[in-house]
């Protein structure tokens, strides 16, 4: 990853690796440009809090300057992904607040989206279990989801007298497993099985739990070898294209790749299939 | 539902309640929060006419006002869906109108699709035999919809010459099938089966004819009696989300779901779970 | 088609008939009303080239004043579809261009999508074998799509160091697959097989590799025999309503329906209709 990190360059102080990132609300591992981010309360099916609401979201945000991150695996400990907002440590405070209170928690927890959404790194969800609520959006907005035929998917919030409207749902899951679809589970917050979720295009595959893990890390790896400038514009571009006409997104494209084809990596591509050999790329 | 219709609201004056309504063109019937539409013209295949449209539009224009009515399940009578707009009746007419009043037609029936998008409370389709044309769109235009193994599902506008433009056609389709499949659809007219709608999203499920209305009313009495305050937000989301950058749609949720938190559903609901009971939600 | 290329018409001398078209980059048939496309260098996978992409450009933005030509099918010769820019033709010279000729060159091939989604009639990909690159999104900006149990389709621009983001396909890949397979797809490069492609909503069917293209030929002659006005309204809209607002898109549709309600064929389909005949449409 060397030339990433080029010295030379005046804006890399800005920059901030995140090899050695110290996490308080889960854990965090770090190997080859590969992060792994672990939700770890098993024995609660792994909830989230307002600290690490917090921390996930700072994290993500500070994805945008990490040099040597290339791919992010998010999964669970214990067998589950994340079984959402916790009820005594959330929602018992949430009703009690006032309405700015309220407003930012739910910014918050829609900046964790906003974030996921914006950082240039692929994520990939590696979702076993329990995937609920929160963390059913979480799984949402990954790029890649690989589930397990356990993975139960519930956007619950119905269930505790809220709207389907939460972090971005009504947006998002529309556009990965159809309208239809997206509005029996979100009226109904029933849950998705691992089935359904390979059917309709929620999951990108299914693997057994023992080997969840490694092929989530597996994908991250090769796409943390691959032209990573180039991923984080494709990443760029679904999600600055979502509400454009097809003629604005034609022409961002047309600008987006021009770019991307000013970059080493596009020669070293050319270069390589020209001297028939794998390219090797560097993310720059 | 008493807590809905507070006697202390001054709004209420405005508000029209429903149970007591009485059809013209179709047959209404009302219980527990459920309106059950159902149109019954059995021997011509349940077609709209110009008075038909006007009324639908009508009522779920009514929709928004009605204290009492929280979920809506539209079906037709005999064994059919609907045929669509009647040749005689309407498509007769039609070829001798001027430009101003075939837009008024052509408003008058999207106008029924945008009440059916607008209003609050979720619309079930139980869609068995005919359901083409103007019908194809009503079903489109539900939130869900339950089919049985005979559904035929035509958006037919080609066939009569016209373009698969129709209520709404090119932008609803292809959200809820996928763009490629839509385009057939309504390029070709040709019916989709009842098993493409299952695989394809049209349909949520595919129940015996003799079960179909008893299996949407159960999904509308269980939505009417979860907290339609938020169904009815779920509902206004999905709808203003359409176009919106997931940027803004994220902020769209976090203001709609902070509303939500300080409903006393959201409160009843965390209660409940603190008891260990199932929460009585009241729709406030 | 007489009707359509009214003498008495005074815009008619600006609208050029295709039907003798001399096509210098690929191959060219016309046959009542339906053009079909061949790319053909077989001995390459039929790879396109600057002056190809520049020909076909031409071509498909022609089509909106072609006069003769009612629908059009896209194929390969020799077993495969496209295998996309070529390497040594294309690649090789991007390597060295300044940024000005290579934004000349990406929206070259942009405004091959835009113009295959902007011309009134409907296009139909006929694809075996090798669906590569550039020639996957010229399979994509079909409107319907024939496969063969053979076809691999693979937007492939990650392996040559590029972004998924070309021609357009961050934005239609996932209204037509949806947002997670399309996230893929483009993200990794991999192929998608023919089962997943049908599966996935990308292929309308498959078909035998020896009656592929006789079937592709089948539809389009069905298309232009039908209400061709129409259709061009139809495409219209799926291509307008993009980016619309549901409210938008019914009032769009509203407009567009109530004009082919003016239309011969619209009075013509009523008059065959109570006269219990076929209907004969005219495009007019």
């Amino acid at each position: 990853m060397k030339h990433y990190i080029g010295a030379g360059n005046p804006m890399r102080a800005q920059f901030n690796p995140l090899a050695h990132y110290a996490a308080r609300h889960f854990a965090w591992q770090f190997d080859a440009g590969v992060g792994t981010l672990t939700l770890n309360r098993p024995e609660r099916k792994n909830p989230l809090t307002f600290d690490s609401y917090a921390e996930l979201r700072d994290l993500f945000l500070a994805l945008k300057h990490a040099t040597d991150l290339k791919a992010v695996v998010v999964t669970g400990a214990g067998g589950n992904f994340c079984s959402g907002g916790d009820v005594h440590e959330i929602i018992g405070p949430l009703t009690k607040m006032s309405m700015p209170e309220l407003l930012e928690f739910t910014r918050m927890t829609g900046d964790l989206v906003k974030a996921m959404r914006n950082c240039p790194q692929p994520v990939i969800g590696a979702i076993d279990g329990i995937c609920a609520g929160a963390g059913a959006m979480m799984a949402l907005a990954c790029d890649l989801r690989y589930g397990t035929a356990q993975a139960k998917t519930a956007f619950l919030f119905t269930r505790v007298g809220l709207a389907g409207a939460d972090m971005g749902a009504c947006a998002l899951l529309p556009r990965v497993i159809g309208q239809g679809r997206a509005s029996e589970l979100l009226f109904t917050g029933r849950a998705m099985t691992a089935a359904e979720g390979l059917a309709w295009g929620f999951f990108n595959a299914l693997h057994a739990p023992s080997d969840l893990l490694a092929q989530a890390q597996a994908m991250a790896l090769e796409l943390a070898q691959g032209p990573t400038f180039a991923h984080g514009m494709t990443k760029t571009m679904l999600q600055q294209e979502w509400a454009m006409t097809i003629e604005q997104a034609i022409e961002a494209e047309a600008q987006a790749q021009a770019i991307c084809m000013q970059t080493h990596d596009f020669r070293r591509a050319y270069e390589a299939f020209a001297a028939k050999q794998k390219p090797v790329f560097g993310g720059d």
